[in-house]
């Protein structure tokens, strides 16, 4: 997507054809910079630190972070290496254990002076797949919103999200943000509710930010907001995202998701989950049987800004002394979605809605 | 109730026997301090600055304001400024009108001489009779409680709260917590789950700031949490305050406490909204003719907290150059609201409910 008017990916192969440009995206909404990757242990560093963050974009770091190694050093130690290094930074993301096996599986079989460009040849490959999977969920899932559009007589398009589900999150387009950034291009007016997304407040700086940069008109709100604007007819259409959706359709995505869930349905309201087909595990019959993560306290007890001096500053803004927790996400339950957008079309949020788009998939 | 063992109000005669203390309340959760005010100007600016919020408590120091100013010069026109300078300081309050017209009533008609007197004795009983208000809400709140405890075994009973309807915004006990505090005393084993409250964080910086130094086991979760907690059995009972209730029993509270009592409707989980009389407005129908404040957009763009080095810091925390919209309040509807705990009792959220109470108010 674009940053001021220049088109922008998360990562790419820099003009030198070997290392790697990536945004660094611990410094926004704040500061917007690239970060050139040199090595492996430089891609490791990228994903640990967050730099890289979102499934997608994580598995394409870690294709390029195998790349990197090879050109440094092709030798079998240093294949298993690169691995099990990159494999350490988010052990659970299930996205890199994917890019890894994948390039792991590819150049492990191969002589060591074919493995570097092998290498780089797939991790293009998987940054390209992942924009054609992203695009594909946009056009499947722009029709909803041009419908809307056609009734409205000229008004925008009021869209609620949460969280970043948007181009930061994935090679480019993103996924919840897809359909939004397709529908804008062409000319429809939006307005687009931003979640701030406490605690890790992912709306306020990542999602806010690039709409801003691409030019999407928006406006950001406290997530106590959405059920508010809906009960009040501000909200025609939301678009979420998720980071694990079950084979019934119950959908795990950033917490906080299934009470603008709950609001959508009281009011009406449609309620859409992006997609990408890798998101969807199939060994999970339903929402219950997927673990939720609890992170540092620290993340809702501190806050980090920038002061009027135009310095990162973190804060604490809770009463020291108590206690906090932090549970990462929520499971949205298959009735309150009223559909799927993945890139091979959009489906009902159930075990047949499913299987009708990926038959090859749901087994029986 | 208690600071670390030494029991407190808001706001309280000095031993002076004519000035007046309070709370600052805009130095917690970092500080701990009391103010002296030493003239209606003091009192004005104490609530204009918010170092004393919250409907009963602001109305409590406006009245201690009509105190200080017969003090200061008991003539007609001293009484008269004293009037319309209280009543500018924040006039869309309910009880800040309540007050200042009591006062000014009872004063008007006296002699010069006898107006400080009269002052301070009706500012005392205005004080006395919120706390007899909000000790009545405990008495009839405990009672849920101890018969979700009865079936507990000695596990704790969790409640889950938003915002701060604790003592601070009223002179002691508070409205939702109440029942919590006098079940606490009790020596019932409680688990408060506090919402932060965004975007200004009251939750997080008065209601976790209340109960910590007064003793009550308590967790901070950011307000997107609430909902998963409850799908996962882990919230008994939400007890909530309220700004205004209509004669349908429509609650109109912080933004945010819909999504709640839905995930409570969701999930089976009891929701109850503490509330004192004065707070039913008996000339609206329903919520949908309350006005919903906006707000200044940096509370949502900023945050103030305290930095590593002890300092209070201000830091933006959202993408520069993004719009931001910040709703105040919003309405839950009575269907979602197990019942109404107020000062004479529990009832059902609805006409007939607040009718059975409150005969002398619903009319015909």
């Amino acid at each position: 997507m674009k940053v001021d008017g220049v088109p922008h990916r998360t990562i790419w192969l820099a003009e030198d054809g070997w290392s790697v440009e990536i945004v660094d995206q611990t410094l926004l909404p704040h500061r917007f910079a690239t970060v050139r990757l040199t090595s492996m242990a430089e891609a490791a560093e990228a994903i640990r630190s967050m730099q890289v963050r979102g499934a997608p974009l994580i598995g394409a770091t870690a294709a390029y972070g195998m790349a990197l190694a090879m050109a440094e050093d092709p030798s079998d130690e240093s294949l298993q290496r690169a691995y099990e290094t990159l494999m350490a930074t988010r052990p659970t993301a299930v996205n890199l254990r994917w890019a890894l096996d994948e390039l792991h599986g590819l150049l492990a079989p191969l002589g060591a002076n074919a493995r570097a460009a092998t290498a780089y040849v797939r991790a293009a490959e998987i940054c390209a797949e992942d924009v054609a999977l992203c695009r594909a969920i946009g056009e499947h899932g722009l029709p909803l919103i041009e419908h809307i559009a056609a009734r409205k007589d000229g008004a925008p398009v009021r869209v609620l999200t949460h969280c970043n589900a948007g181009w930061l999150a994935t090679v480019d387009w993103g996924t919840a943000t897809a359909p939004i950034y397709m529908a804008h291009d062409k000319g429809l007016p939006l307005e687009v509710w931003v979640d701030e997304t406490r605690p890790r407040n992912q709306g306020a700086s990542l999602t806010a930010w690039e709409l801003h940069h691409h030019g999407v008109p928006h406006t950001l709100i406290a997530d106590n907001v959405g059920g508010h604007l809906m009960q009040n007819g501000l909200v025609d259409l939301c678009i979420v995202g998720t980071d694990r959706t079950t084979r019934n359709g119950d959908v795990c995505n950033k917490i906080g998701t299934y009470l603008k869930a709950l609001a959508a349905h009281d009011n009406g309201v449609p309620f859409y989950v992006a997609l990408p087909g890798p998101t969807i595990d199939w060994t999970l019959a339903s929402g219950a049987e997927i673990p939720i993560e609890q992170r540092d306290a620290r993340e809702v007890t501190h806050m980090t800004g920038r002061t009027a001096a135009g310095e990162i500053a973190t804060v604490e803004i809770a009463n020291p002394g108590s206690r906090a927790a932090n549970y990462g996400f929520d499971v949205t339950p298959a009735r309150l979605v009223t559909g799927l957008i993945t890139e091979r079309g959009v489906c009902e949020a159930s075990p047949n809605g499913l299987a009708s788009l990926y038959p090859d998939k749901a087994g029986d």
